[in-house]
C-alpha cells in the first residue's frame, strides 16, 4: 500500500516539475497556477460541510526575478522529495527548511520557514497530494487510543499487530506522525470519543469507560495534530464509527470540536482528508452548566469575543450552535470537563456521557 | 509492589491525621509544621547535587480561624486520599479542587486551584509521600520510550509486558502518568539519550540510531512531565545507564537539562525522586555551534537575560556551563538541534552524537 502511494506522490511531483520543461518548448515564460490562499478565496461548501477554495488563482511566473526565484526553490524542493520518496526516507519541515543550505544554488535557499512551509502548502494543493505522502512529517506527535481497535501499523521496522487495549500500557497507543501506514484489522468498537484533555481521558480510562461502552477514547491533547484528525476521520470512514468530541465548555473547545468536524481556513485543501462533518459535540454545552449546575468560571472578555465571532462563523450557523452559544453569553459563565468531578468521581461515566449518548442517538 | 505502597502510603496520611488527636490529648491547639517553601529557604546541596528545603518552617496552626480552615481543608483532603488510595482509585489535581465543592463542610472547601495545588505539596513534604503514591495524576502526560528495553506495565487492567522496540509502533511505548508501576525486565541499552523536540526524535528512530548504538531515545517534549524525570531517573538508577541530554542550544534549553539533571526549585521535595544529577549535556553546546558551523538565529534580549541567569544559578556554576554560556554570549547565537539537518539529514547519527558521545566518554 505505502509504496504504491509512494510512487504515486512522486509521480505526481515530477509531473509539476516536468510542466516547466513543456511551457519552454511552447515558449512560454514558467508559471504555476495555485488557488489563491487569502480568507476571501475559502468558502465554506454546505454540500460537503467543509472549508474548500474558491475560484480565485495566483500565478507564480520566471517573469520576475523574485517569480522565478520562487519556481527555482520549487524545483529543488520537488527534486528533495521525490529523492527523499524513492529511497523511503522522511523529514520534518524543519529540516526542509535547514536542508536548504546545503544546496549548491545559493538562490535556491529559503529565507525563513514561513517560505519553505507556504510552499510545501503550494505543492500539497497543486499537487493534490498530502503532506504526510510527500514524507514530511509533522513537528507535533498524534496522541494516543485506547480501545476495542486491532490495528496493523507498517514501521520501517516491520509490521506491528497492536491491539489497543490489550497490548498497550495505561498510556495508550500513541499514533504515528503518517497513520495512513495503519491497518484497522478488526474492531469491537461502537463509536469514537475523542477527548480534549488528558485528565479526562484518563479518568475515562481509569473508570473502564472504553470496556463497558466498546468506545474508541481518543485523545486530542488541545487542538488535535494532524494525524490525531486523520486517524479518526479514517476510523470514522472505514469502520463506520459515529464520531463524539468531548471538551471543556468555552469558545476555545468549540473550535477544537470545529477542527475537528469541519477542518480550519488554513488547510482548507486537506478538508477531505482531514475532517469529519458527521463528529458530534458531546458537551460540556452551555445547557449542561445549567442541568447539571457544574462549577463555573465567568466568561472572560477574550471568551465573550471568541463566541461573538462564533456566531458569524459559518461552521457554526446551524440552530444548535447559535442556541447554544446565545445561552452561553446570557448565563455568562463556562465550565470545564474536569468540573463534572464536583458530583463526584464516577458521575462522568455513569451518568453524564450515557445520558448524552443517549440523546443524541448513539448509543 | 504497587498494594504495598499504597498500603504505606495510607498509613502516613493516617499518621498525620492521628498528630492532631494526639495535639488535642495533650491540650496543645492543633498544628502542622512544613518547611518554607520561599526562594530564600531552599538550597543547592553540593553533595546531593540537587536543590534541597533549608531548616526553616511555617506553622499552620489552628489558633487563627484562617489557620483552622487550613487544617479542616487537610484533614478532609487527607480522608479523600485514604479511602481513595483503599479503593485502589486515583484522581487529577483539578478533579480534587472540583470534588472539594461535594464536600458537607462549605468551609473544607478550596477557594481555588492554587489552594489545593498548594495543599498536596504540603502534605508530599510532611509525609514524605509523592503525590504519585497518594494516586494523584499529574495533568500533563508522560512522553515515549524507544528502544531495548523490555518492560512489565502493572495496569488496572492486568499486567501488559512490552518490548520498547519490538512491541510498539513507530510512536513508541507512552510512560504511564506513574512510572513506578513499570518493572524493568532486562534491557540490552547501553544509555539513554533524552531528546528535547519530536522533530529529532523521530529522525533518530528514522535512522535506526537506537538499534545501532543500543540507546533508550525517550522524548523529553519540551519541558518534561514528571512521569518523563521519574523514569529517567529509575532507568539510570536501576539499569545503571548513563544519562544524555540532547537539546536545542539556547538557555531554555539549558534550563530543560536542568530539571532532568537538578530539579526544580518550585519541586525541591521531590529532587531525590526526580533528579539525575549524573546525566550529561550532549548539545547543542555553543562550542558545537562554531565547530560544526551550524546554522544560527541571533540572541533576543530576552535569551540575553536568560544566559545572564543563568550564569547566578547555582546549578550552573561549573567549569563547563560558565565556558559555554559565556561563549554564547560573545557569538550572540543560538541554534536548534534540527539545524544539524543543514548537513544532511544523516549527519546527527553518522558524525555528531557518534563523536559527542566519544568526547563525553559515553561510547
Amino acid at each position: 500500500m505505502s509504496a504504491d502511494n509512494d510512487q504515486q506522490a512522486r509521480e505526481q511531483l515530477i509531473d509539476l516539475a516536468a510542466q516547466f520543461y513543456d511551457q519552454f518548448e511552447l515558449g512560454e515564460i514558467p508559471h504555476m497556477s495555485v488557488p489563491t490562499r487569502t480568507k476571501n478565496n475559502i468558502e465554506y461548501s454546505e454540500e460537503m460541510d467543509v472549508w474548500v477554495y474558491g475560484d480565485r488563482e495566483s500565478t507564480r511566473s520566471a517573469n520576475s526575478v523574485r517569480g522565478a526565484r520562487k519556481l527555482l526553490k520549487a524545483v529543488y524542493t520537488i527534486e528533495f522529495l521525490a529523492e527523499q520518496l524513492e529511497q523511503d526516507r522522511s523529514s520534518t519541515l524543519r529540516e526542509l527548511y535547514y536542508l536548504s543550505e546545503s544546496w549548491d544554488n545559493k538562490e535556491a535557499q529559503f529565507n525563513d520557514q514561513d517560505e519553505s512551509n507556504g510552499l510545501i502548502e503550494d505543492l500539497e494543493i497543486v499537487s493534490g497530494v498530502t503532506r504526510e505522502d510527500f514524507h514530511m512529517r509533522p513537528e507535533e506527535s498524534g496522541a494516543t487510543i485506547m480501545g476495542p481497535l486491532h490495528l496493523r501499523e507498517q514501521t520501517r521496522r516491520g509490521e506491528r499487530e497492536i491491539h489497543c487495549q490489550k497490548d498497550v500500557g495505561e498510556g495508550g497507543y500513541q499514533i504515528p506522525n503518517n497513520p495512513d501506514t495503519i491497518e484497522f484489522l478488526s474492531s469491537d468498537a461502537d463509536f469514537i470519543l475523542a477527548v480534549e484533555t488528558g485528565g479526562m481521558r484518563d479518568r475515562l480510562v481509569e473508570n473502564g469507560f472504553d470496556e463497558e461502552y466498546n468506545a474508541l477514547i481518543v485523545h486530542l491533547k488541545g487542538q488535535p495534530a494532524r494525524a490525531t484528525r486523520r486517524i479518526i476521520k479514517r476510523l470514522h470512514d472505514e469502520l463506520e464509527l459515529p464520531v463524539t468530541v468531548f471538551a471543556d465548555g468555552d469558545p476555545w473547545s468549540y473550535r477544537i470540536y470545529g477542527s475537528v468536524a469541519y477542518g480550519s481556513i488554513k488547510s482548507a485543501h486537506l478538508s477531505e482528508y482531514l475532517a469529519t462533518p458527521e463528529a458530534q459535540y458531546i458537551g460540556i454545552q452551555p445547557a449542561d452548566i445549567v442541568e447539571y449546575e457544574l462549577p463555573t468560571d465567568p466568561l472572560s472578555d477574550s471568551d465573550i469575543n471568541a463566541l461573538e465571532s462564533e456566531l458569524e462563523d459559518p461552521r457554526f450557523q446551524t440552530d444548535y450552535w447559535e442556541e447554544q452559544i446565545e445561552l452561553q453569553l446570557e448565563i455568562g459563565k463556562k465550565s470545564e470537563q474536569q468540573s463534572l468531578a464536583a458530583r463526584g468521581l464516577d458521575f462522568v461515566t455513569d451518568t453524564y456521557l450515557p445520558e448524552r449518548l443517549d440523546a443524541m442517538g448513539v448509543l
